[in-house]
């Protein structure tokens, strides 16, 4: 059985089936009568990198490296002058599908390290079309350079010079581009009659946000909007393409996001996360919870719906799982395999972890959620206009400074009270007999924890994307600046 | 063509469909699988029985004389002490479809006062199961009588007393008379041939909240959540009734809210307005922007989505085009007829007018509203924990004092930014044209309007439910105090 992995940053709100007002997304709405909606799936961490590091190593951020000590709680991913990235001591999804034959490509945004050591293709992929970071910019090339964009081993342009984005109108056709590659990729595997593993990591809706021409204006949400529907537009045309091909009964697909909406971006360039608290950057539920809808006809009924507490390092331990692999037994994986539950209904009883940096923040653990420690973000940093919570003021819970609750963690109800709103009275019997529970499982999480090394620690200007491989063909070498490596400056 | 009418107390995002992350209305949501959903569907005010007035006249509440001059801005309804109540002057839409031959029932809360001129046999009902005000309570008799349930002409018993409420656990039964009610109503018309309209006006979700012992514990939402799935599953019953009678391809059935979901009452007691700002009381979109769900199978065709603007009153044009009727044209009629929406798929281009008592507090025209007032309620009131936005606090919009904006209205794009956060610059073009269009709109509006008689003005001790008809034949007549009107007291 194949395996498609569709990965983007969007809100849980972000579509029809999730309540969205505007209900722009039919195909992913049929997908999901097709599938099953996962209405408590989670992402590792409300941030990019390090959510997609847990997705592909089937472990929590802590343990894979994808985090920073330099300061408490940070945010922090793989911004052009990262030093650290994924090490080789983690064990990918790609690598270990290799060993069943499995032929493997990653669409989009990698966010795994952009030194060549860090390299997708040295890392169990077999073939690469997208970047190594975000797609920000345009930059001068002097202090910055621009963001290449790689076919396999080498870059074969930059963004803003041969991948055009029109910051000013939001026309830029790279899920176009990044649709056809996909389309193509899987007909080449079915052609070959060999089973693959397909990681659509596109970016339109990552500010800055963009849509094909075709797309633009069409939407009644904006630019955001625009890029949402080419994106369900897309996905509608990869299912498509997999019943074209008659092989939708062998391929699993699995659509979901790497955090909550950026409620900063918001309202133009960022998306929606329903009823839930705050977004991107956050341990609220709009940070965490995600869009999620898994596609198998013929195997998973449709029209389900799941309230499996899940995670992106499921997806790991699934894909596995259909591959007839066992998971790595030399390490701690986080996921767990999610085919009782598409196939049989099952309901595993597991918590989640909400971490942000290398602290524990939060657990869910059936319906309860215990807040460890609160943080949206600075004081400073709110006067400054950035708030991950637009609109949103919870007193005592979307606070300005880091407050700990370790003795007595703030709980909430999250059926009763899925925005976050109300805490728990700490007199109650129902929060000493939730917290007893939830204390008891981060008890068991923290003694057998050993951190990873963490990678998003050291910044350099010299590591950026002077010359990446492939540079020189292009004429697009650039000149690197002396090595100055400093600690990262992560702000929340 | 019978109609049937489902009006209830209902978040935008109490439903699966809607976006509700339990997704515990299956019935509502194959309702809306079967027929189509209103995204864009109001209510005529932020309260019930202006609401409820507006829907049964087809007029706003300030022309049908269902608001207060005691203060400016002031939501009011009818609780028992109230002296005012439907006009006699005011067309229900049952008394004009008793002219086509329908039989009229009325199941649940009238709310449209309840003194003897006002009661619904009098306005063009045939049947009444319900009750005339709110089940609040208990009272001890001597203050406050309990609140009387009817059938038809006389009172049967008393809230409390006759009708258990258990406000201890939530128990109560009444959702299952109320479903049993309109079943039999269903078969007795359905057997003899007649085309009916009935009025489902259930409360089980208006607090205090309650639940069939069945139902009770069922939900991951707490009591509240209990209540929805009741609902839900007697919507389920009355439809697949229908459908087992052969009669619901002659039945058009609606089902939506009187106002948005009550914040205040939240979480146990409180539902959920999706992604909207604040709730019950306000004239943001969380207050008014309802859930709604058109089924007519054979007719409306199956999973349709409609954008249309469009409210409670267009309900009474609709009914009345449904049964070959015209509506009044001595008067104002501000609903519209659904339809060419429903049948034909049309888009029809009108405003939606959000009143709060005797002001116009904000228009929508397209995706733009814009606010010439804005409040949520005072600080006084806000300061007693009175709260209509809980965790939700945008600066300059859910102002504690009462706004005026009338010369530069605050506008929102409601696709882009549902939740009005993000009110649009002044200074740009695309609030200048918005707001142009939609001067015109109101200078229009204002220019044709006739308020009413103001029904909710004056409360007095002595027109409470102390002796309704039918008490003495049950024992139950309480003496009334000596007359004393005075301006009821509107806080907010």
């Amino acid at each position: 059985t194949s395996s498609d992995v569709l990965l983007l940053q969007m809100g849980w709100g972000d579509l029809g089936a999730f309540g969205e007002p505007s209900k722009e997304t039919p195909n992913l709405d049929q997908m999901a009568a097709e599938g099953m909606l996962f209405l408590d799936f989670y992402t590792a961490n409300p941030l990019c990198s390090p959510s997609r590091a847990a997705l592909l190593t089937g472990r929590l951020p802590v343990r894979n490296g994808f985090y920073t000590t330099n300061g408490h709680a940070r945010n922090a991913y793989t911004p052009q002058d990262i030093v650290g990235g994924i090490p080789d001591s983690e064990l990918l999804l790609p690598e270990l599908l290799k060993k069943a034959g499995y032929v493997n490509k990653i669409i989009g945004k990698w966010h795994l390290g952009h030194r060549p050591q860090f390299h997708p293709l040295k890392h169990g992929f077999d073939e690469w079309f997208g970047s190594p970071n975000c797609h920000f910019g345009p930059y001068d090339n002097r202090e910055r350079p621009n963001i290449p964009v790689y076919r396999d081993w080498e870059m074969i342009g930059r963004y803003y010079e041969d991948f055009k984005i029109d910051l000013k109108t939001g026309e830029a056709n790279l899920t176009q581009l990044y649709l056809q590659e996909a389309l193509d990729f899987i007909s080449k595997q079915q052609a070959s009659q060999k089973p693959f593993f397909l990681y659509w990591a596109i970016d339109a809706t990552h500010a800055p946000v963009y849509a094909s021409k075709q797309f633009l204006g069409t939407s009644q949400r904006g630019l955001y909007g625009d890029a949402v529907r080419e994106i369900d537009d897309s996905v509608g045309k990869i299912l498509n393409h997999l019943q074209q091909l008659g092989i939708s009964k062998d391929t699993f697909v699995f659509f979901t996001s790497d955090n909550g909406a950026a409620l900063i971006s918001a309202p133009t360039q960022g998306g929606s996360n329903g009823p839930f608290l705050c977004g991107k950057q956050t341990t609220f539920e709009g940070g965490m919870r995600e869009p999620a809808i898994a596609w198998w006809p013929g195997h998973i009924p449709a029209g389900g719906v799941s309230h499996q507490l899940s995670n992106v390092m499921d997806l790991f331990s699934t894909s596995l799982s259909l591959a007839g692999l066992q998971p790595p037994s030399d390490r701690q994986i986080d996921g767990i395999d999610l085919l009782p539950v598409m196939l049989q209904g099952k309901l595993i009883d597991r918590p989640i972890f909400y971490y942000r940096g290398n602290e524990l923040m939060a657990v869910r653990a059936g319906l309860y959620k215990a807040h460890y420690w609160t943080w949206s973000n600075s004081q400073e940093e709110h006067s400054k206009g950035i708030d991950f919570c637009p609109g949103q003021s919870v007193s005592g819970v979307t606070t300005h400074t880091q407050e700990e609750h370790t003795y007595l963690p703030l709980l909430f109800h999250l059926g009763r009270d899925p925005g976050e709103k109300f805490p728990l009275s700490f007199a109650s019997e129902e929060y000493q007999r939730a917290v007893e529970n939830i204390s008891g499982l981060v008890q068991q999480h923290k003694a057998t924890l050993v951190p990873g090394q963490p990678q998003l620690n050291v910044c350099d200007q010299a590591v950026m994307n002077w010359s990446p491989p492939g540079c020189e063909k292009l004429g697009k070498c650039l000149k690197a600046p002396e090595s100055d490596p400093k600690k990262c400056s992560w702000p929340h």
